[in-house]
């Protein structure tokens, strides 16, 4: 951290296990801002990952260290998701939630309606995600502006927003299995989106 | 699962919490054979990844969900991973343990090298999947017959490992996060994969 710019201290023996919140904690520790994001991030170029609902902490996290290694250009969280800077989130994230912006519908004033609005008059195709329909992965052109939307883990997404959407992309995949999980999913998709895009 | 062939039996209330091995059990459990798997597995069409070390059961779980569902040929476990049948791994890939091999290197008598010398007389390439060295994932060959090693979370792969390996393949990652966890790197490399091989 020396270089960082940051201001170092050494706690004392069982600080960190008091002002933390998990049980064995990191020997380290920092304190830093919250990233000041707004709608404008939406217009960066990249992908955009909707999260819609995602109710799970470690699945937020997951998506957006993925979508942050991946170089997507923005997380719109919609309303009813778990809270970004959840600190289950955060720590899923592995720090990648000061990397990547995560933009709040909510904050935006937007139901989910009104956010997939705001990314259709960005000139996005918004895709949802869904299981055993839509067009394969591979064969959705990234190279398009794009906004996939990811649903509730158990609900998937409503009918309000899916009759905004312009289309739909499924993960074909090989196996039985029913369906991935939507942080699997995600990394999927950010990375595909990436190779197509060099 | 009627159709199924099971036979089916209702539970009293509280059973299910007391046989379980979690605190808010699915509403259904399902008693089954452990797969007889052996060596055989490994020559079957299609990538084999080899989890050398794999300590986390909801990384392993994960992994074997997604080796499933890009319907890889099978999974190599090597000494020191988690157990392929801890209650964790098999909640973790989703029922996917059944659907695809997963070899136990300990049970074929086989050492981490072994396992390795083994995969090279079937004539697969043995690729270290590595942090920022390497051929980047979307340029590896998957049409030849490939194994792909996935080291432990904290100490990647060993040295004696490491000299019978015939290369290395990265995750070429855009954003400055360090590296994703094991169980998305496989993600990734399952599926791209899978897209190479139609």
């Amino acid at each position: 951290m020396a270089g960082s710019g940051a201001d170092v201290a050494e706690l004392k023996e069982g600080v960190l296990e008091k002002v933390g919140t998990t049980r064995t904690p990191q020997p380290v520790l920092a304190v830093a801002a919250r990233p000041d994001v707004d709608r404008a991030a939406l217009a960066r170029d990249g992908l955009v990952l909707v999260a819609l609902a995602v109710a799970d902490p470690g699945n937020l996290g997951t998506l957006v260290r993925s979508a942050e290694a991946a170089g997507a250009a923005a997380i719109l969280l919609g309303p009813g998701s778990v809270d970004a800077y959840n600190p289950k989130v955060v720590r899923a994230s592995a720090g990648a939630i000061f990397g990547i912006p995560v933009v709040d519908a909510e904050s935006e004033g937007w139901t989910a309606v009104e956010a997939l609005d705001a990314l259709g008059e960005l000139g996005r195709q918004r895709l949802g995600a869904t299981a055993g329909r839509g067009t394969p992965h591979t064969e959705v052109d990234f190279g398009r502006r794009t906004a996939v939307v990811l649903g509730n883990e158990a609900h998937g997404i409503d009918a309000a927003v899916e009759s905004r959407l312009d289309g739909h992309v499924q993960i074909v995949m090989a196996g039985p299995a029913e369906s991935l999980n939507v942080a699997m999913a995600a990394t999927i998709l950010c990375f595909e989106s990436a190779r197509q895009r060099g």
